[in-house]
């Protein structure tokens, strides 16, 4: 008997079915973000073998891809693709190779799947690591960084603080999926540590801007979507083509430097508030896993555009955390609890209208959604609105009080979706500030 | 004896010194772009030998520097760099091996240098290739790309029209290199068509955007500078260090949509109005080729905060010519004449306002100057502005009007620095209009 999920065309079966069994016991307790259902891609080295390569998170351990590539066990395109330092050689075979990828993959580390890997024990020895031994690497090399602005909520909370609570939403805004151009360069894996940044801050009480370490520092809880497939220049795809082009997701911090970007934005847009670091989760969650999650987006009012407009379920069931934590601190306090469904333009909205110019899309390339805030105050995506702009400190659970990050604060964020008896996780974006460097 | 500048050390002499004499006949007409003083990097292929390498301009020829690395004639680093399909390579190996090949490279060209080529019939044949056979490629692999707006009068004129001319310039401009992140997958060499982007455009007279191919296409007349190193996240560079990171320019045009832009702009920044395109010179002139050529630039007043501040000369005595062809028309007609010298804050500057904040820059990184406006109606370095967003039509040499780019139109910008008897120039970054895609 084929092991349920094997099917490539049988997505539907996951909506209802319970976890899947995997003979990695860990997969099975229902609380890892790893189950069978979910075979997230990652970059990952040891100590032993200290060459970064493909693997995807099951349970405790990664599954070392390319392993199994040279064992012969898994075979995803004409040559070899996991003996690499990212995903995105995969990734470029496309569709039909993830789709395959994914089908061996569950059938290989189901328990009543195929034996080639269960029943080699040498290697299992070799393939199987311990995510405790093992240092996860940026998973994708990011030729294109895109950031987007989708959440109607944050774009609201954002307006009426900076400008004006009646009028809180541009013009523009309900039309477009607004998006800049971000910084590809400083998109790290999480756990890498960042200096606070410096700039110019132009303070309310001084005629000209100070040059200082940033003092509103915050983080941006946002997702990203992975670009599965090369684009010409000139060629536009539309919202069906784009949704079938995202490869998966990550977790996804935009850290924020408040006051720089007061100064700065206009009339141009975020520059330096921004590009000093974004932070993604090690593993990317395909869209095959995140499937059985989609549901219904926000109601668009006014009806989009032709070019974006789209029928169905283009929204996905992705709950979301943040957490916080002081220096000293036992543990952190989580301080966000939000859901990525409350965003009001899909991804696939994002990709289309990232195309319609003619600009060409290359794989890797990362989108980010946009601070993703929900409707309560308990759910919104920045300390800039949590606080209110500094208006109202949070409590951590050692005690502190915090308007903005302060050094030694460590941001986690956490996503996953909630399946019958199971979940699919992201695993987590942790990231620690350290202070300003001296100039 | 040496020949004249073959010392690495000795830059000033150029300025003086006249035409340096090759055995490159073409490259010893005092018109040419290309004399013994420039040697500017490209990448370039042949129908005979169609694998793409880096070579060197010179005359009415392109020395092929991978033909002569492998020849033992040059050699640039410990491993060979000009058999590649961009200039990254050689650039990565740092500012004392740029110097050194210049110098090499130099000796080998000089009427009375260095013999290894000038009598060496079969290197010679197989090294020097007539530009005219010649498909030149991207010379440069842009891991990022970004724009600066330094213009004063740039930003004067947009201000002026597009907010209030009393108050044309937003209060950081005179503060801050203002600049954005620029979208590097679209960065395309001279002669690569475009085709006029769609989008969204808002009509004053109509409630909602109509979804549109462009109706106010432009170009912005720049310059950019190539990225000689990496730097590391949390690292920042002052102004010196900054200079000294610079590898050479290129002639750049920043395609532009205007009635996309003016629509999408808030609160972000330019988006699908720059994406769909940016072009650049297939030779990027080397800083040293440059340094003859720096001038002082405007006064800056305010003083800029510390970390901006420089003494010294930091501008270069660059001209610049846009001309426009219409479909048909027998020759271009020159349309702008401007210099880079004009420009407010100087590249410097600009690169280290990109690090302040921490963030990484890498080799090959491209940094647009921004629109380069002289003072007099003649020199605005945009059709928004030539044509004050199209209140004043231009009449090209065949008749014809346009207030922005219409079908069909070729526009070509050049750039050169006049020397005494002799010119350093950049070539021309050429583009023509194509019509849009149906949708």
């Amino acid at each position: 008997m084929r092991p349920v999920g094997l099917s490539v065309t049988s997505n539907k079966e996951f909506h209802m079915s319970a976890l899947l069994q995997s003979w990695v016991a860990s997969a099975n307790t229902g609380v890892t973000d790893f189950p069978l259902q979910n075979l997230p891609y990652g970059v990952f080295s040891t100590q032993a073998q200290p060459t970064p390569r493909v693997g995807v998170a099951i349970g405790d351990q990664v599954l070392d891809l390319a392993a199994l590539e040279a064992a012969g066990v898994l075979k995803a395109g004409d040559v070899p693709v996991f003996a690499q330092a990212s995903i995105n050689a995969f990734v470029a075979l496309g569709s039909a190779a993830w789709r395959a990828t994914r089908a061996r993959l569950t059938s290989l580390l189901a328990a009543d799947g195929d034996a080639s890997l269960r029943e080699n024990a040498a290697l299992k020895a070799q393939a199987l690591v311990p995510l405790a031994q093992a240092t996860l690497h940026l998973p994708v090399d990011v030729p294109g960084y895109t950031d987007f602005y989708s959440s109607k909520e944050h774009a609201t909370n954002v307006g009426s603080m900076f400008r004006d609570p009646a009028n809180a939403l541009l013009p523009n805004w309900l039309e477009i999926p607004i998006g800049y151009n971000g910084r590809a360069s400083s998109v790290v894996v999480s756990g890498t540590p960042l200096h606070r940044p410096n700039g110019q801050i132009k303070l309310p009480d001084q005629a000209r801007p100070i040059f200082d370490a940033c003092r509103k520092l915050d983080f941006e809880l946002e997702t990203g979507f992975i670009v599965g497939r090369d684009t010409e220049l000139g060629e536009s795809l539309s919202v069906e083509a784009a949704e079938a082009a995202i490869f998966g997701m990550v977790v996804l911090n935009d850290w924020s430097a408040r006051d720089l970007q007061q100064w700065e934005y206009v009339p141009l847009g975020p520059f330096n508030a921004k590009t000093f670091g974004t932070s993604i989760s090690p593993w990317v969650v395909t869209m095959e896993a995140l499937e059985p999650f989609r549901v219904a987006g926000p109601e668009q009012t006014p009806e989009p555009l032709s070019y974006l407009q789209q029928q169905g379920k283009h929204a996905f069931n992705i709950e979301l955390e943040v957490l916080l934590q002081a220096e000293g601190d036992a543990e952190p306090t989580s301080i966000c609890r939000t859901n990525f469904r409350h965003m009001y333009w899909s991804m696939a909205q994002q990709f289309a209208h990232h195309t319609v110019s003619g600009c060409n899309v290359r794989v890797g390339d990362l989108m980010g959604s946009g601070t993703i805030s929900g409707p309560t105050p308990d759910s919104f995506g920045s300390l800039l609105e949590l606080t209110w702009n500094g208006k109202n400190p949070i409590t951590l659970a050692g005690g502190a009080k915090r308007t903005f990050i302060e050094d030694g604060d460590t941001v986690v964020m956490a996503g996953w979706c909630q399946g019958d008896g199971y979940r699919v996780g992201f695993g987590e974006v942790s990231g620690k500030i350290l202070p300003a460097k001296a100039r």
